[in-house]
């Protein structure tokens, strides 16, 4: 059995410049569904509204995941790795349940080509 | 039902200076096991070789996860987002199948405190 114990950490923005990955997998599925980036205003933001909210680096401001789309991310548990610097959140997929801005249930739906599997 | 397309991709190292972010999960499980982050290099020694290998950002230098501990991660599946800036590795997990440096079975042992479910 997994142990899971529970923290009040302080996330390390340090490392890529005020920002930290966040990898979003489905509650039930365990499907990864995409990856944002978060500043510590959009981390408070996903906790204390419970909707996944990134920091776009290409508009320079927060994104609430769904906000015009209405397929918002509702959080259902969050996971912080050993050195602080990425999150791990699990959320159900609201709305028409299509993360990707292709239309598609996931962002990651291409497989690379040429990959040795050994 | 998922459709995957088989894609020869050039991915974009542009936007977190010449790096991507790469998930790694568990091929049979789903669970997350840990982020890093793979530079043009580490991205082709990662498909060439199929052992997961990234880009050390303290160190400055590549590394095969698991080639001092022999936990190494083979690659089982690798799939690329819509906007072609990560990575997600599907990996079978060698050794003792412990990932993370700590001894767990996965870099994300830890809850957050205090977030919002809605």
């Amino acid at each position: 059995m997994q142990r899971v114990q529970e923290v009040h950490e302080v996330m390390d923005f340090s490392k890529l410049d005020g920002l930290i990955p966040a990898v979003v997998q489905d509650h039930v599925s365990g499907e990864v569904l995409m990856v944002g980036f978060m500043n510590q205003e959009a981390w408070d933001v996903t906790r204390q509204t419970g909707y996944v909210t990134f920091f776009s680096r290409t508009r320079n401001t927060l994104w609430t995941k769904g906000e015009t789309s209405g397929n918002r991310l509702a959080v259902r548990d969050v996971l912080i790795d050993c050195d602080d610097d990425t999150v791990l959140v699990k959320a159900e997929r609201l709305g028409d349940g299509n993360v990707c801005h292709t239309g598609e249930r996931t962002c990651f739906f291409r497989r690379a080509e040429g990959v040795t599997v050994p």
